[in-house]
Parts: structure tokens; C-alpha cells; sequence
């Protein structure tokens, strides 16, 4: 569908209600209908001959037969469908690099594995399963070292969870620098994680009742690593080896990664190696120079782990054009790293008034949220932005009130800003970021 | 992880509580734990010595770089984990054919698109979707005609579906004809499918209060035709063009599938280009010759959409090993077509007693729900087998319940029934019907 992913196509449908009766009264009022209308200058034929349709190609001839064995990948008109390197933060190396999700695409809650978005600081390692390993030490009674075998092994839980990257919108605070919503947001995607609570691996090695702090160490090129506080290692982190019903793809730390839901991306570190304890962070370059936040006063903040509640529109979303007034569906993604999505409202006049927008089940804990607004477009310009509040009652705020606590210089980390998209009176979804 | 997927290691792991302080005790009872312990044996040097670790040679190099755009593959680690065509039920031609899930690989309740069962019935078409059309006609007020564009700017909805072929299971009746559960059970997958009420579409044209059925027709190569009753059309029934976040595969429909919840898979007409609406039934050759269940009598029941409530056990199944004596989670998947699961017994003595399992949330409408229960395993030969009941009470049967109101006999559809794996003394677990 190369055409329809940049083109919100003008909708004359009619709202559904939910009672049929209601629905055959709007219809017999008068309102245009959405399909074409089977007539002679449809068909080229009356609309009588209708059950007589022109029989298409692909049922003349027989189609492409079932491999032996196979994998399965989309079809060729979905090329455009990719993960990108985001050509609007140039990067000028790529041995620390990302790749975006194309959030417009998506459709319903689930990032197919091939889409989630990468982030890395050494490139994606090729990691043999059977010869990997993973140990587990510091602050416990009886050091431990796993097998793949070892902790595949094991009962396992599958878990919904988004993921997103702390630097996710971070080009786009100020200025509307991103074209797409795959430029501005794609660094968020979700899945079902499989694996198992680390909590029960460090209740085997014996915990120190001591212990305050847990590093999590990659076995990649850049040996990624983080400190992770006790209380939340012991609450729900998890230590993942499948993602969507097959294991990790190896750009998601094939075979092993940490989990650490709600928080952000990098401290859920892939090809995990090593899980130790201590009785303080260990504050590494990962922990100082990078992924802490900029403050007021020239001071920064330190281990902001939490995703906060956000929400963004995705359809329609920059670079999209609507095809003149109508109704459109608004629909878009809103997230908490605190706990489920209780409400969020859509504003299509700027801000001036908000309207409840229709939540999509299942409404998952720490998992992306559909939501869902009919919109009825008049024509001229307008401009669109969603707000989530979330289950602890957290509302998402403009760049306003995040630059009050947030010196908003440079690439700042953490932007769960209420993001604005303008709509031109030609139908154009433009960044309205300003 | 070509090793594991086909044995199930031994496992000492301690049975783990919810509390902290319960499973510490159980620790220092004296149980064995899963992890190697790590001393001058295990690691070539001493316990002390844990922090300084050999560096694997992933942490040694850079890793591959990211691509500009892309759509990402497994780790070609996992090569293994294909869908496959049957090597029990030998197709001896391929223009009608169908391809299984290697649901024994399976994590979590949703099947990654690149490995959900196939099955056609003359080839896989290739469809422009700027070229395909869908007619709407028959016992309508109006026919219409939709383009893909035009479908998609309805809202849409987004519903977390299991689909499963009428066939599945049909080749192990009363023989142990299948080795592993992707042969016995392979032809069912599920995912989160996005569409479009066709309730919606039938309103717009105005269907006629005496209509009673509804044709689905496929564009493929065989024409693919089934007749739904207007109750279950006006329900529950969607137009598909998404499954688990992105547009469908081209052998899942593309551009454009019916998707009929909860009944046999072949009603879900792929590559969908007709929907006509009648007062009763086409009687279709695929209704007639095909999909008819033979009954005692030498008679024939028509119609069996609806698959009744079902569950297999996939951990551990035919072709794996247990490695001695120990405890193993056994898992399994449960479905229902008529609403939720709501309970799943599981027996590890070929049915004398059963204990109830664990259901993983979300249990979602029609939906595979994964079941979850301990078991210490005392080394001796045994025999495990699940059983679902599902929100409407219905248990599932037995073969021999179900043979009292079908005729076992050719390949006969719809078996739901328990279905058994024997587990040797050496560990070895096989295909238990008989």
C-alpha cells in the first residue's frame, strides 16, 4: 500500500453507533456512503449484472505453492514498511547507532518483531547460544554461573511491555526538526516478553540482605552495563529470551537480555553476561555522562529511570494529507512506565478544548494503548495533540511545564511532552513543535 | 537454540513461592539450585576470583551495524523454527496445501507472523492493492464497491484472535500418527488482527431485512467460497487487512480477509473480493464434499463452523526429553470458539486424577490462552494430557466421548479431544493416542 501510508484518503462514512437501528436511520437520512456506488459507469456494466463481476487475474491461474520449511515475510507491496536510521539527528558513526519503528504503520498494540527499533554502542554481536553464559555474583552467598539450557529450563512468565528509548522525541522540543512520526517517536515499540523473574536466580545465589544495588553487563562490544535499584530488580525485572512467541531477535540481545519494565530502553541491557550485587550503583559513563537529564542551574539529574505517561497521534501524523473534509479516525499510542493509561484526551483547536478519545481493550499495565477519536474535519487549519493521564493520576505535560524542572538544551533525554501536529487547509499533517 | 527446542533439561530448580521468605527457606533447606555453582571447576578459577570473568569474544569487536532501512529476520541461530507442510498426512500435490506452526516453539500466546499455519486451496495470489476491489451486492439496497484506500479510512478495531483449521489434529483420532505437536497441532496460530466491522459495510448498503446468509468469495486461483449465517456476519465478523501490527501476509489474505471469530479457519475467505447476501445458504462445494463432519449412520453434519473448546500440551511434547528426575513446568495452549477459557485441569497419570492449572493473563475472548503447572517428575513412566472448560461450561471430550457422535472413520474434522503424550522412563515423551 505505498500510496495509503502517506495519504489519509477523505472519509464521508458515517459514524457508527452501536444499535443497527440507529445506524440504518443515518444512512436513510442521507448520508453519502463510502464505497462507489455499483453502477453502469462503475463496472461498465448495470447494476443489475453485479453478480456477474469481472473476474480478476489472480483467480485465472494458480498461485505460489507452500515452501517445506519456511519463514514467512510481508509482501512485496509493504517494502516501505522499515525500521530507519533517523535522518534527522545525523549520525556521523554507527558503531552506536539506532533504528526507528514505523509507528504509522502500525496497527494495533503489537510491534512485529522485525520493526522493533534498535539502539546500540557497539553494534549487534553474534552470540552462539550454547556456548553463552551468564553469571550471577557480588553480594551473594553462592556465586552462580547459567546455561542457556540452565535458564530456558526453568517456568517461565510472558509479560505485554512497551519499550521505549530515554532519548526518544529528544530532537524535537523545541523545533519541529522531525518529518514523521517514525522520526519524532520510533524509538517505541512493544511486544510479549518471555522469560523468567531475576528475583528467583538471586534467591538461588542467596541474596545479601545488604545488597542495594544489581549491575546488569552486556557481552557485547561496548559491554554495555547499568546499575539497577534492589527494590525494583526484586519487584518485576525479568530475564528475557523470547520476544512475540520466538526468540529474541539478535538486534534484542539474542539469547539473553534484561527486562525492566517501564523504565528506560538502554537499562534493559541485551546479551546480558553478568548480574551482580552490590550495596551501591556503580556509576558508570552509562550513569554520568549519558542517560542522566540536564537540570536548571547547570546541575543534572541522575538515574531517571522511569518512562513517564505519554501519548502521541499517529494517524494522521507528518507528512500524511487528508483528502479534504470529512471524518477521520484520530488514533494514536499513549504509554506509562508507572502503570496502565486511564483516559486520554484529544485537542484538534490547539489545545483550547479537549475530548475524551475512546480507549481500545486489552489496557495492559507498562504497554502501549490504542486510543481512538472521530473526528468530524471542517476544512481549515487546524492543529491536533493527544494527553494521557495515567493510573497514578499523572498527566502528560506541555514543554512548558517540562522546562520548568528541565534545562531544555541540547539533546535532553526524557521528552514526554504533549507533541502537536498542524493540519494545513490543503489537508497537509505537518510538526507543529514551535 | 537447535538443541533445546527438542530436549527439556533436567530441572532442580526449586518450586518458587511468592514470598521472598518462603523461597528463602526452601533454599536453605538444602535443595539443590539450577545454576552451576561457581568454583575453581566451574570457571577454571576460584569463587573470589567470579568478578574477573573471561571476556567472551562478542565483548572483544565491534558488532554488525545497523542498516540505513531494513526489516529485521531471527538469529540464524534459530533456523530450526519453521513452519513446515505435514510429514504425516503426505499431500501429494501442492495447488491445495497447508503449512503447520511450530507451536513446541511458541512463547507466549501470540504467533509471530512469519511462522502462522498456512493453508489454501489453489496457491497463494499476488494482489496489487491499488488494483484489488471488494463488491458488496445481492439482497442489498444498494451494491457497493470499495478500494482498498476506501476501506482503509473506516476506524477500525484491533482483536486478539486464535485461528484454527477445521483439519487440525485430524491425522491422530486413534492412531499416534504425528511425532510432534507442530504435526498434531500445528495448524493454529493467533494474533491481534486489525479491521473493519463488516456490519458497517452492510449498513452502508442498505442489507435487506430478509436476507439470511452472506457469501464470502476469495480472488485466489480456487475461488474460495463459504455462506455465514447473517447472525454471526452482523456479530462479531470483520474485514482483515492487519495482523499483529502491520498489514497482512500474502498468505493471510492480502490485501483483504473475512475474519470469522472462534470458527473453523476456512470460513475466514482470503484474498477477499465478494460478499453477497441471500435468504439461505449457497451449499458450496467447500460446504458440501469439504468441511462436513461424517456422523454415525453413514450420515453427514454441514455447517460445523464453531471450534469448540480445546488444549494441548506443548511443554513437554512429542520429540523432546526429559533429563531425569526432577520438576518441569508443563505448558500448553487452551482455546474455545464460543467465549473464554476458564479453567484447564492437567493429569500426569493418563487421566486418573487432574489438578488444575495456571492460567497466564491476558485470557481473552476466543483467543489461546497458555496454561501453566508444576511438576516433580519421579522418573517412572507416566502419561500427561490438559483439558480446558470454557466459559460456557463446556468441558472438552474425550476420543471416545466424541466417537459416540461422529464417524471416526477417513479424515474426519473438528478433534477437540484430549489428547495425550506418554513419557518414557528414559525420559523420552511421544504421541500417547491409541
Amino acid at each position: 500500500m505505498p500510496k495509503s501510508d502517506t495519504t489519509v484518503r477523505r472519509s464521508n462514512f458515517p459514524i457508527v453507533q452501536k444499535q443497527p437501528t440507529s445506524r440504518r436511520t443515518f444512512l436513510r437520512n442521507g448520508a453519502a456512503v463510502a464505497g462507489t456506488v455499483l453502477t453502469a459507469g462503475a463496472l461498465g456494466n448495470s447494476r443489475a449484472r453485479a453478480q456477474s463481476l469481472p473476474v480478476p487475474d489472480s483467480a485465472k491461474t494458480p498461485g505460489r505453492i507452500i515452501q517445506p520449511k519456511a519463514y514467512g515475510m510481508p509482501s512485496k507491496y509493504e517494502s516501505h514498511v522499515v525500521r530507519t536510521r533517523s535522518d534527522v539527528f545525523v549520525n556521523k558513526q554507527n558503531l552506536s547507532d539506532w533504528s526507528m519503528t514505523p509507528l504509522q504503520h502500525q496497527r494495533g498494540i503489537v510491534t512485529p518483531n522485525g520493526l522493533i527499533f534498535e539502539r546500540h554502542h557497539a553494534g549487534t554481536p553474534d552470540i552462539d547460544p550454547d556456548t553463552h553464559r551468564l553469571v550471577i555474583h557480588g553480594m551473594v552467598k553462592q556465586p552462580l554461573q547459567f546455561t542457556m539450557d540452565d535458564l530456558m529450563r526453568y517456568p517461565s512468565v510472558s509479560k505485554f511491555y512497551f519499550l521505549e528509548c530515554s532519548g526518544n522525541t529528544l530532537t524535537d522540543w523545541t523545533k519541529a526538526a522531525s518529518t514523521t512520526v517514525q522520526q519524532s517517536h520510533g524509538l517505541l515499540s512493544a511486544a510479549q516478553w518471555t522469560g523468567i523473574p531475576v528475583s528467583w536466580l538471586l534467591d538461588e545465589a542467596g541474596l545479601d540482605a545488604k545488597a542495594k544495588w544489581v549491575l546488569f553487563e552486556g557481552a557485547d562490544g561496548s559491554a554495555h552495563t547499568r546499575s539497577i535499584p534492589i527494590e525494583k530488580v526484586l519487584d518485576d525485572v525479568l530475564l528475557v529470551y523470547a520476544q512475540n512467541g520466538e526468540m529474541l531477535r539478535a538486534e534484542q540481545g539474542y539469547p539473553l537480555r534484561a527486562f525492566i519494565p517501564g523504565w528506560e530502553g538502554n537499562v534493559s541491557v541485551k546479551w546480558l553476561r553478568r548480574i551482580k550485587a552490590a550495596d551501591q550503583p556503580w556509576n558508570f559513563r552509562s550513569e554520568t555522562a549519558r542517560y542522566a537529564d540536564p537540570i536548571p542551574e547547570g546541575k543534572w539529574r541522575q538515574f531517571t529511570f522511569v518512562m513517564e505517561a505519554k501519548s502521541v497521534i499517529t494517524t494522521p501524523s507528518g507528512g500524511m494529507k487528508l483528502n479534504g473534509p470529512g471524518l477521520y479516525e484520530i488514533q494514536g499510542f499513549a504509554w506509562s512506565g508507572r502503570g496502565k493509561v486511564s483516559a486520554v484526551d484529544v485537542t484538534v483547536d490547539g489545545g483550547k478544548t479537549w475530548q475524551p478519545a475512546v480507549l481500545e481493550e486489552p489496557v495492559l499495565d507498562k504497554m502501549l494503548t490504542r486510543f481512538r477519536y472521530r473526528w468530524n474535519w471542517d476544512g481549515t487549519p487546524s492543529k491536533i495533540a493527544s494527553r494521557v493521564v495515567d493510573s497514578t493520576g499523572y498527566v502528560q505535560p506541555s514543554v512548558e511545564e517540562l522546562g520548568k524542572v528541565r534545562a531544555l538544551s541540547g539533546f535532553v533525554q526524557h521528552h514526554n511532552g504533549i507533541f502537536p501536529w498542524s493540519i494545513t487547509s490543503s489537508g497537509e499533517v505537518k510538526n507543529a513543535v514551535a
